[in-house]
């Protein structure tokens, strides 16, 4: 033992045994979904049934957004110059920052403090919310999660919301960014909606998960998308193409029903 | 539409919908597991619920193998140094190369090589097995997929065939790598069992992947674990501090089952 | 012409001909060192000879540092695992963070700081830095930029400052980064000496340089010794050896004179 | 000292000193230039003032080559979400790869290979070059370093050639490299000269320095271009902007003399 020993406590190794916060994986394998394990090596804590499938959902819902994002063009820009597949999601996870997935953390720091304000001041949430939002208007800083340049009422926002109802697992952090929208539609005059990133750092916040770590979901979420672009770059495109970050047709499989 | 116009069929985005192959995304969540939808994004159709099942199984198997690989040592490294997120990840997925979870790749081009000389050539199993065996001792190559240094028996390789089994997904290329194992024995006098990358490989292979994703299963597997890595070093060490790679314990919570 | 269409100042390419900065490159080509040519495409005009001059000696400063720098580890570890030179480097660079090479970045703000209260609030230099300094320990704050974990009297250091003297181009910001150096002394009863990353900022905001690109000298200057590391892991150390961060020896050339 | 202990020879740290494959850096700094250091890390041994000269001109031929290079356009899409400089210019480097700066290695083996039957086979140039062209051939395999794009005469070619012959440290390399270039045009019937990548390359094998490290020589050269490109778009565009990938228009200095 040397004066640089150090303590992990995420995954035990010994011979013959794999135990992710004290849980043989193989004990896992076969009984508990990806997402319950991501849960699970994140927190250290196993989640419910019911948290497992919000946590599935809100992957589910940020796998890919087309080829438009930064993330998709940066990788796609290196898989052309011929570069290893993990040198092309490397480059994609780097595109994923303020801008580009980097709301989900500003989002729930914004509903965290609303929420603190309305605990520790026994402030009501209109007040909290109002307050928050005058002080974000006199700083100039506009409120993350919300408004998005394709989508005015986002399908994913409202079906994330609706699941985390039925599952019992809805909280005052849905409530908060729900009263910001409104809030920000009266202060604006235009309507602002939660977009996919408030409405997954709304959740994330009420299923207890730091900030910190917020946009780790969306990167997470993502790397499956940015693998499928890679691919398709490699497989049908040629090297070097110009990629023009925009005129792009969709040619895939027509409109289909999941039953 | 100008000369660069291109084509892609991953995701089609219109207003207020956005369709994975097909399937309106809102559709999905809370219908499947992100392992599905995963399967989903890359092969362009919809898995089973037994083919996900499967898949669950291959990311939970591979989420984390404690703080001893490459990727976890590049991502604390990079951590240390006060680096965003994103580019902790960055460098964790870079580490994942040929020595290190490059192996599924490898692997399942083996497989595939056998599997194409039984069809093909109408050769025997064990011929084919031998005859490559012998092709690549004369080339000083060694199989990738075979042998740990600190397992001899992995738990993850058996459980996870026996899960393909049940599941009536196991194939011949499952048969393949069980004879390559029996193979390398006779041939090396010792044991040099499939590890959990060789068992991924056939697994994939018998589900029907090309071998040039097949190191993206370990990637996207593995970015939740160096996530939990990450944020472990960002918020329990000190930045800047000397990072041992062997002379660390686990003080994690202690082993218990999940029912 | 698209409404895509933008515009960009650095370089012009046209057929048989590359102007950098209005100068046709092969104009410049065995005319100007590298260094001079850095500073001409970062900022667009061509640095005297006496600039160049100083220019050459902070990347030489800065080349190499041995094997225990973050960023050498975390590219040493990424070469080990097989992956390729540009993931290594890309690894090594994203090392360079805000407690590794980041100093020059915070170290040039706080010279520009105690500048810009000398000049627009006509303080003395005195008065100046013992302000700042107070603040900065109000606010928990460390100065960027000073003292060193191995070396008490930095020679690159003096070596700079020294240069920067004989070319005539040694200005207030180094008086300024001494000045601090005498305050922490007084403050702290103990000498924490400008080290290597003070005295590049006080010579690049002598030179004219925004603090935003401070960084980037040092990455530029550290790449070519991440390479010659990354060389040597891959010509002389097996894949996969576990890396220790502290534990090695230098065994390479004697000390020797360049005359 | 453990069982990891490990050597390196690169740069040996004592307090207070810091030497450079033997030489006391300090002692460097203003004497030597930026590409002499960088020749010195890599190779170990300090270079003559003329192979210096030589070393100073690849660098500066190719530090930028305007906006189109995926290496640029991976960098300034990784800007453009408000990514840190380190990830930005990582993202670049990663897109430095095969068919982007990656001539140079495969030229280089190109030049070697045939240069190696001249030598061990007693081939004349003609022979050893017309033979290696026709496994080329045969093979399906390109020449790497040969022909451009853009520029059908090369400035930087006939400049980096003319410099190494005024400099007395043109050999037989670039021999090699015109006679392919000629070979080329008997065999294709149209002209495919040595491009910048092809010239470098020939020059690098006449210094002696190995094919592995080729691309390293295009890596530190550009980074500072990157550098260049970054900066210009987080100061003059606007975050998330789409980035044409050639619509773009050449803005800055005019054309210029230098004296």
């Amino acid at each position: 033992m040397s004066d640089l020993h150090w303590k992990t406590s995420v995954t035990k190794i010994e011979p013959n045994k794999v135990s992710i916060r004290g849980y043989p994986v193989d004990k896992l394998m076969g009984k508990i979904s990806f997402a319950q394990a991501i849960y699970l090596v994140l927190t250290g804590e196993m989640p419910s049934a019911e948290v497992g499938k919000l946590v599935d959902a809100i992957f589910v819902s940020s796998i890919d957004h087309g080829a438009s994002p930064p993330s998709v063009l940066a990788a796609r820009t290196v898989t052309s110059t011929g570069a290893e597949l993990n040198a092309a999601i490397a480059s994609g996870v780097l595109a994923i920052s303020k801008y580009h997935g980097g709301a989900i953390e500003e989002a729930m720091n914004l509903f965290l403090d609303i929420a603190g304000r309305m605990e520790e001041e026994k402030k009501s949430e209109t007040e909290a919310v109002r307050e928050v939002m005058n002080e974000m208007r006199e700083m100039g800083k506009r409120a993350s999660g919300f408004g998005h340049r394709i989508h005015s009422e986002d399908p994913r926002t409202r079906k994330l919301f609706k699941l985390a109802q039925e599952l019992g697992l809805a909280g005052k952090h849905i409530q908060i960014a729900l009263a910001v929208e409104k809030s920000l539609k009266e202060m604006l005059g235009k309507s602002l909606p939660v977009n996919v990133d408030g409405a997954i750092a709304a959740v994330l916040c009420d299923l207890g998960f730091p900030p910190e770590i917020g946009n780790a979901f969306f990167i997470i979420a993502r790397v499956p998308g940015l693998v499928a672009h890679i691919h398709e770059e490699k497989i049908r495109m040629r090297p070097m193409r110009k990629i023009h970050p925009q005129d792009f047709e969709y040619d895939g499989l027509e409109e289909r029903e999941f039953e």
